[in-house]
Formats: structure tokens, C-alpha cells, sequence
């Protein structure tokens, strides 16, 4: 051992203790004949004094930034402590030392607020990856995945190992493949998730599985999105909905207390997808605030239950406005507000700015519309000209804006117009400070549509996997129905757009952490689905013919979650960023910049595995 | 949920409890009006009892093995009680049952004693992990994995996750591609282990690092080798070869404990790479038992050293018998003798047996030579037209061989001679049951060769990996010595082939179960080791650029240790195969045949990954 001690672990009662310590040189500072040098490791930093005769001895062997350093001296008080960390009452005296390693000056300071740019930072990774925020970061991730563990063990579960070389089935996102150099022209692939063997597992009997779990995914990377990604994987037997999402609230509380130290002891709360994507414009809704979309004007044909709750409110406001009066709410297929609290205030330069913000491309609107509540009680609005101020006062009352709010208003498509003012809202939001990342706030949200409308092709695809079970009140429409839409401009007529399935999300602050549902049990209601989906027999029975066999020797009604580890360590750390939370990430082209990868191979492993390059 | 309790639960003290249980038939007993079913899950076994009017009801939804049953009924105490099992002292008086899925009768009985051939165990395995050995196993796993985090954490290791998506840098074993759509014809290399990143981690100051990861290798698959395999990997800074020792013949020492209740106290022996060589003939050898290797004839360059305790005994029986008498010894270039005790009884037959067993074509051996010392002190021997009495007393006494014993002896070129007594070593250590599956063995194998030679490509090789430290007394010899070999025939008087590694693998029972290395750490240390293992400066580069780049900024000194965890499994488990300890494992081909896997994909995967097809 090249040390007796950590760098973080001396304190005063150590005093007059003889101590070696190894590490990194962090700063050295001379006064006069004296040296001082912080020396780092992963557990703190020690303070070392070089004496006048030491200093000396410095001079021949000469030490740098990063160095990597072996001291032996003597622990003492020290006179000037610092008490912002640990070790800060003493220091060594140090009596002989030894340069370990020497250091080339890194490519940019390591520290937190570091001067390298996102390249440089991801080519030297390792030296990145000695900022003590990224340090922490990794010490979060390890902490998440320890409580999880722990839980789920205290809860019975067991962590079993899937395969990686499987079939490759692809439905939904693209998999991974690998050629088999022994089973010449065939391919394995990298599984998306362990889905059908966390099934097999409850159908031998396991009970209760999980596993901390790479996953593979080749898409088109989008903004922190990464082609291999870890889930958190979970499936249980003899469960139902409820049971499920009690055991992983369980698992998150669990969670938030180890690692974070907060008793989050309230109930998780719970909502629809349709009450989500009414009230929040999305199935992912930040509820650490309200500010809920309001709509003055609505398609004819959806959602309509869910509006129960506002519709005489909703008839009030038509009888005694005619939204008509201003063409661009009459020729609109949706027209959706939401009412901004304390912003009456905001000056024309700032609702220009908001009006530019909705006009860009990512959001894609033609305008915004406002009408500013003042604390008057007088109305200012860009819509003056069409409504006096009794009818904008009326459309105040309805979106439930009180005196100094400002209600913000967009118009258009259906789908559109309500992603736009989702974005809004986030946005408002974050401006008025209700989105503290040190401030969280769970959610469920249920009876998320089986289906969802590929317009593409024209059929439906499994908006979860097609291994989720619909609700059992609805099994009967998928059975007695044909999936052929003979319509696609009125898919929505069609009875499977109203089936709803036994999934769940749970949502952090706004983002997705896992998702789950209860899984089909039954070969029967399985082809159904798949059939459902535009397999044919042939095709089904090839891609998931061990499944559909497994089901007929006793499949016990089972279910499971999973959660992603990356994003919920990320929210967790305050972050956005899932990157900083991976200690090897790649770029948004996949690459890994620091190896070099992916890379051209030897055209011998190419021969050998059968396969060549086509023309680029 | 479905059930109030498990099947493993229940006891005399819940008497009277009404509960409800779900899980799959195991057997029906019918006794006249009654019937008695046996309902299992993962937790054990429990007995229903059907009344008379609950089995008319059975009557009308017959059950049957596998079936997957709720029933609901009052635990009652047993007339008849079944003391072997847990839940034995009880019966659910069953007052309403549920079947929740009906099951197809198995292709093969699920119990430990199958009837199901390999292939159908293969195809089926999701029925073959319920019978309750394989079960057992699974959890074994699990609990070896658990033991491993809790040891590693109290000793400070945190659990990084490194990337599946890396680089292809063949050396070694042959590496999985996966081609990359992105980056048209580029692959990405699924991991051998680790090793650079686990090293790279050191260099970012994480101190102690581990991970249970899986790794790959495209190698022709022997028995038992699977093409992925999972790894306990494990690295630590500022660490001497003594200090890796330690730790991890604590973490082994630790999972004796919690997983087999097994106190494993003595110090774990320690032997040189060479003395294994020299006494067992292979570097993993089983110390259960002693029957060591004796030379009669040594060939004249090798292992001169380790010969030294020898050498009198040696020399004293070759003053005494002249082993040139006999034309086969003359000959060979080896003469290996093993003393085994208490077989001097062993019939003509049983010799004759042994003679085609060293002769089959795996051990390949021309014949073997036997010297029974007989319990009245004669000698018997299959040479004894060459040698008197004296002279076969003289050969018993050097080979430490008793009265009652039985010396085998082969005779040949030295590597296969070698390999071939240490294999008749095991089957004799296994006939004369030493090898007991419950007695365990730990020892460390030390000071392994740095290089081996190829003959293949007349280079040298790194035994270990290329990342593996020289003696630091050697490491003069490799600086100032060429690598190039001027005559293959005498590849074992280069200088390389006496470098001595830092390395060492710990072997249980006659298994390798993990190997390590103290690293090297210097650039110009491990640009010579490329250097010598015939990589020129421009291949270094691409290849492990950035790990020598890296090793500029304050490399600290490191080592660390991987165990394999199927193996490692499978030994406390007492069985030979680690298929048996891996939920979807491959066959021999690489193939998982559930899946069907690895198998055709589309021409659109193919043609987006800009790829085709060579003729097969």
C-alpha cells in the first residue's frame, strides 16, 4: 500500500500520527522558504507542508499540477484552519516524499467551472471526469442504483442476468445487430429491453425479478438521448395495476430518502393521460405548478369525458362571448389559454419577445394572443379591437385569471396548439422560478391509449409494446373489431382509438423516470395484438413464437416497470443533462471521441464474419 | 394482488387464518370424495385440500399439472403432516379456487431428475428454470452477486458502469462487432473486459473501482464457454501485489461465508507459476489433494530453479538406476511420475484401462508405465524386463511412493507429457474421491510469465494482457533487450522468456476463477510492452492512443483482479457446467435455440447499415 491514509480522513485527533498520503497535486503555493500543496484523492484533500529543508529538496524534483505524489510526515494542527472542509484543522509536515507519476498540463482546469469546451472535455474524458462535479455525479449514480438494490431486495425480488446476443425483432425503435462469425449470413442483436425474458422469468416462476440493465437503442440521436442507455428493470407475478404502482412509488420514496435525505411521505398523485394532456398539454406534466391549459374552444370529437368538469362553464362562456368575432379563433380548430399569474406587467417588449418565441420553428405558431388581467380590474389585450372589455373579462373568469394575471392564448390545430402552449407553460414556468430543481414532485399517469395511429402506414402500432394488456372492459373491442382503417382521416372513429391499456408512467418534475404495465398473459388476447399490429400469423409465430408457446404452459398474470437510471439520476442531480451522469457517454453522433469509436475494422474480420461493406 | 400469502408461508401459527394463494399444481391426489393438490411458486410448496363439494367443483374445471391456481380457503392444521417441508404441518381447507391460466402438458417433467433430453431443456428453458435445482442456482447467483457489492462497498468500491459500444482492438480473443448506420462503415466492438476503462477510472482518481458486467468473445466455442460471460471486475490505486491479495481473498472468504455458511479461516496458500508447473503440471492445479508431479528425466533448459529442492534426490537416484536401460525413457525428452496412494490393488484390467485413456487421442499419450509397491515390499512393475527390484525401490523411494501405492508413469516431449500426467493426476484424484465437491481449496498462483511465445506468428504474446506489469527487477531486461527471436528453436533462451509478471490467478479446487495484474502505468513502460508484442508505433496509437496519452496526466500506480462469476458460481454449486448457473444460456454453437437466435434480418437492416451479405 502506498498509503496509510485517505486524503480525507486526518483530523485533529490524529495529531503528531506519522502518515503517508498519495495523490494529486491540486494547488502549491510558496511563502518565502515554505511550501504548501494541497494533495487530492477521491476522498478529500490534505493540506502539506514543506519546510524550509523539504522545500529545498522541491526544488530538484520539481512538482507540477496532477502530479501524483507520495508523502510521509507527521500530522499537526494547523494554525490557520480552514473550516470549510474535513481535514482543514490540520496539516503534514512532511518529512520524505516521492514524485509517483509526473503530469503534463491537462488540456483545461479541473474544476468545477472548467475553461475546456464540450470537445475537449470529451476527448480527454478522464480528466473530466476528475471535476469534482462529475465526481459527485457518479457518486450520486452509485448511491441510486445501492438504494434500489436495497429496496427491492428487502422486497423480495431477485436480480437475474439477461441474455445481450438475442433475436433481433424490431418493432418500434431499430435494434443493434452483430454478425455471427460461426452461424455464417446470421445476426444477433442487442437487446432494446429485457421485455420477453422478464416475461419468461415470471412464467418459470421467479416471482418477483429485477435488474440494473444495459439497453441498446439505434436511433437517430436527438438531444441528450445515447445508444446504449441502463434501465432499471422490474416484473412481478400475481400483481394488478395497484399493486405495481405501490411498490415502485415504494422503490422512488425509498430512493429520495437514501440518497437525497428527503421524506417524501405524501401520496403520489395520480392522473389519466386524457386529464394530463387536457390539463397539461402532455403526458408528462410538470405539477410542481398549475397554470392549467384552459380551452375556449374545442374539436368535436375528442376527449370529450374528460371535459365534463368545465363544460357548463364552457356553455356559460359561449353564451355570452362569440369567440367568432376575431377570424382567427373562428377559423381555428382549437383555441387554448392559460393564465399566467402576477404577469400583467409585462411590457410590450417582453410579449413581443414571448409572440417571436412561439413563432420559431421548434414551436411553429402564427401569434400569440394576450390579454392582461390588471389590478384595476381593467383589461389590455391584443384583442381589442374584436372584444369589449366585458367579454374579455368573461374570458378571464372562465380561465380562472385573477387580478394581475396575464393570459397567454394560442390558436390552431388540435395537436399543435396544444403542444405549443404546453411549451409554454413550461416555459412561464420556469421564468416565474416554479420549477426549483430542488423541488419534487411525483406523478403518475394511467390508462395511457393502447394504440397509437401510425399515419405512415396507415395501421396502429403499440404505443407502449405490444405486450401490454388492454384494459379487461376492453378486450372484447379489440377482438370483435377488424384493424383495417378504412378511413385515415377519421382514425379516430375507429373503436381502437378509445382502448386504453393497463400502463403507467411515473413522471418526475416534468419528465418521464419509468414506465410499465401489466403484461398480457393469454396466447389468445397476444395474437389478437400482434394481428392487431399487421402481423401476420407466420410473421408473429417467427418473431415471437417462444413466447406465444411459453403462454400455454402456465403464464401467471404478471406485470413490471422500468425506470431509466441515467435520467432519474440526472433530475436527482439537478441536472438536464443525462451525459454527466454516464462516465463514458458519446456524442450526438454516437461517437466516442475519446477511443476513437466506432471505427473502420480489419477486412479479415470482415471475411471471417462474412460480411462486406456496400459501396459508400 | 392475487394472493394474501406465499406458498413457503404458511405455518401451525396461522391456524385459522383465512388466506388466499396463487401458484402453479404441482400434483393431485385424489382419495375417494376428496382431493389433496400440492400448490407451488418460488417460496415452496403447500397442500390445498378439496372437500367433497369443492372437488365436485374441480370436477367441472379440471385441473391440471402446471395449471396456474388462486384458491382461497382457511389454514387448517394436517392430520397427516409432511415434517420435510416447511409448510408441512398444514392444508388450506380450499372454499373457493380460480383457475387464472390453463397449461399444455409439458414436453418433459419438471423436477430435478427430467426426463427432457439436452435440446428440449434448450428450447423449453423457461420450463426447465422451474425445476428446483436450476432454481436454486439462480438464486445461488444472486446471492454471490449480493455478497460481492456488500464486501466491495464496506471496503470503499463504488460500482462504475463502463460502455458496451467501444472499439475494436483485437489482440487476444476475437472481438463482436456492431456495425454503426450513423457512421457508414464503422463498427463499434463489444467488450473483451473492461480493462482500459476500468484502468482509465484509476487515472480520473476514482481509487476503487468494481462493476458485474457482461463480456464477450467471438471464440470457437470449447465445452462450457459461452460467448458472453460475466465478470466481477474490480480495480484499485495506490495498491502493491500484496494488497490485491489481500482484499480479494477476503471477498472470496466473505461469499464462503454468507452464501455457503462456511468459515473459511486458514490463510489462502501461495505457489510460483513455475512450482505449479513443476509439482501439478498446470497452473490451476487442485490442492485438495497432494500427489505431486516427480521428474525421473528433466529436459536440460527449463525451470532450473524451482528444481533446486530436488536436485539431491535427483541426482542420488540417478547415480543409483540408470533409467537409460529402458529404450523409452532413453528416448524421451520428459519422464513424469505421480505416486498414488493405496492403489497398488489395481487389477490388469483396471491398468489396461488406464493405458487407453492415456492413449485416447485427447491426451494422446504413446503408453503408460505402472511400478506397483506392494504391501508385503515387492515391487510389481510393466517394466520389469528392464529394471530389477533394487532399481524400482530406488524410483518408489525418489517418488516418495509407500508401501500400497501405485506409480504411474508417462513418458514424451515435455509440454504434452506434462499436461498429460496432470490430467491423470485429476482422474486418479478423482477415483480415489480427493475431489469432493464440498471440500474447498483456495490458492493464489503467483509470478506468472509476462510473455508467451507464438509459434504461429514467431512473436511474443502477452500471457496476461498487454496491460500487465513486469517485475519492476525485470523490466531492465525487456528495455534493453530486442524482441525479435533469431532462433524459434530456441525461443526459451531470449531474454523475454524468463520475465517474470506481476500478475496472479486465484484457482479454486482446480479452477482458474479469477486472474489480475498490477498495471502498468508509465508511458515509455508500456510503449516498450507494445513494442514487444510486435505493434509498431503508428498501430500503438490508433489502437490505445488515448490510454497512453492518458498515462501523461498523472497515471497512479494500480492493479485490480477479475473473477469469473458463472464459474465462480457454478464451483459453489458443486457442478461442472456454468450453463446450469445462467438463466438463457448458448449452446455450443453460440446458439440460443428459445430464440432461434442468431438468425436472418431484413435487407433494409442490412442496407441501412451499408452492408451485405459475402456468398456463403
Amino acid at each position: 500500500m502506498y498509503r496509510t491514509h485517505t486524503c480525507g480522513e486526518l483530523s485533529i485527533k490524529h495529531t503528531g500520527t506519522k502518515v503517508t498520503l498519495a495523490g494529486w497535486v491540486q494547488t502549491i503555493r510558496k511563502f518565502g522558504s515554505i511550501t504548501f500543496v494541497d494533495l487530492r484523492d477521491r476522498y478529500g484533500l490534505t493540506q502539506l507542508l514543506f519546510n524550509e529543508a523539504m522545500s529545498v529538496k522541491l526544488e530538484a524534483n520539481p512538482l507540477g499540477r496532477e502530479y501524483v505524489l507520495q508523502a510521509t510526515g507527521t500530522v499537526t494542527e494547523r494554525t490557520n484552519k480552514n473550516l470549510n472542509i474535513p481535514t482543514g484543522e490540520v496539516e503534514i509536515t512532511v518529512e520524505s516524499f516521492l514524485v509517483l507519476n509526473k503530469s503534463a498540463v491537462p488540456p483545461f482546469t479541473i474544476q468545477n467551472d472548467t475553461d475546456g469546451g464540450d470537445d475537449l472535455l470529451m476527448k480527454y474524458r478522464y480528466l473530466d471526469l476528475r471535476r469534482p462535479e462529475l465526481k459527485e455525479n457518479l457518486l450520486l449514480r452509485y448511491n441510486v442504483s445501492r438504494a434500489t438494490r436495497s429496496y427491492l431486495h428487502q422486497q423480495g425480488f431477485i436480480d437475474i442476468e439477461t441474455p445481450f446476443l438475442i433475436k433481433s425483432t424490431p418493432e418500434g425503435a431499430r435494434d443493434f445487430v452483430v454478425p455471427s462469425r460461426m452461424n455464417p449470413g446470421h445476426f444477433y442483436a442487442l437487446p432494446q429491453s429485457p421485455q420477453t425474458f422478464k416475461q419468461l422469468l415470471m412464467i418459470s416462476g421467479y416471482d418477483r425479478y429485477y435488474q440494473i440493465v444495459k439497453c441498446f437503442r439505434d436511433e437517430d440521436l436527438r438531444a441528450d438521448r445515447q445508444p446504449e442507455f441502463t434501465q432499471i428493470d422490474c416484473e412481478m407475478s400475481f400483481v394488478e395495476q395497484e399493486d405495481v404502482l405501490q411498490m415502485f412509488e415504494g422503490l422512488i420514496k425509498y430512493i429520495f430518502k437514501e440518497v437525497k435525505g428527503i421524506d417524501y411521505t405524501e401520496a403520489v398523485e395520480r392522473i389519466s393521460w386524457e386529464y394530463a394532456m387536457w390539463n397539461f398539454g402532455n403526458d408528462k406534466p410538470d405539477t410542481r405548478f398549475d397554470m392549467r391549459l384552459l380551452n375556449l374552444k374545442v374539436p368535436g370529437y375528442v376527449f370529450s369525458e374528460s371535459l365534463n368538469e368545465v363544460k357548463d362553464e364552457f356553455n356559460k362562456l359561449h353564451t355570452s362571448v362569440s369567440l367568432e368575432e376575431f377570424p382567427v379563433f373562428a377559423n381555428a380548430e382549437t383555441v387554448i389559454a392559460i393564465s399566467v399569474p402576477g404577469a400583467s406587467e409585462y411590457t410590450r417588449k417582453q410579449l413581443d419577445e414571448l409572440t417571436e418565441w412561439v413563432k420559431r420553428p421548434q414551436i411553429g405558431m402564427q401569434g400569440l394572443v394576450y390579454i392582461k388581467s390588471n389590478e384595476d380590474g381593467s383589461f389590455k389585450s391584443s384583442i381589442d379591437k374584436f372584444f369589449k372589455q366585458e367579454a374579455l373579462q368573461a374570458i378571464a373568469s372562465y380561465t380562472n385569471a385573477n387580478k394581475g394575471d396575464l393570459l397567454l392564448i394560442l390558436a390552431g390545430k388540435e395537436e399543435k396548439t396544444r403542444k405549443a402552449i404546453s411549451e409554454l407553460r413550461l416555459l412561464m414556468g420556469e421564468r416565474l422560478g416554479f420549477r426549483n430543481k430542488n423541488n419534487f414532485k411525483l406523478l403518475w399517469v394511467l390508462d395511457f391509449p393502447l394504440f397509437e395511429y401510425s399515419q405512415d402506414d396507415n395501421r396502429w402500432v403499440a404505443r407502449h409494446h405490444p405486450f401490454t394488456s388492454p384494459k379487461p372492459a376492453q378486450v372484447e373491442a379489440i377482438i370483435n373489431n377488424d384493424p383495417v382503417i378504412e378511413d385515415p382521416a377519421a382514425y379516430l372513429k375507429h373503436a381502437y382509438a378509445n382502448v386504453k391499456a393497463n400502463a403507467y408512467d411515473m413522471v418526475l418534475n416534468g419528465n418521464e423516470i419509468g414506465g410499465g404495465s401489466i403484461r398480457i398473459h393469454q396466447r389468445e388476447i397476444q395474437e389478437k395484438m400482434f394481428s392487431a399490429l399487421g402481423m401476420n400469423e407466420e410473421e408473429a409465430k417467427e418473431k415471437f413464437g417462444f413466447l406465444l408457446e411459453a403462454f400455454e404452459y402456465g403464464a401467471p398474470p404478471h406485470g413490471g416497470i422500468a425506470f431509466g437510471l441515467d435520467r432519474l439520476c440526472a433530475i436527482f442531480g439537478g441536472s438536464e443533462s443525462i451525459r454527466d451522469f454516464i462516465a463514458f457517454p458519446k456524442n450526438n453522433s454516437g461517437r466516442d471521441t475519446m477511443l476513437d469509436a466506432p471505427a473502420s475494422i480489419d477486412k479479415k474480420q470482415l471475411s471471417e464474419l462474412n460480411i462486406r461493406l456496400t459501396d459508400l
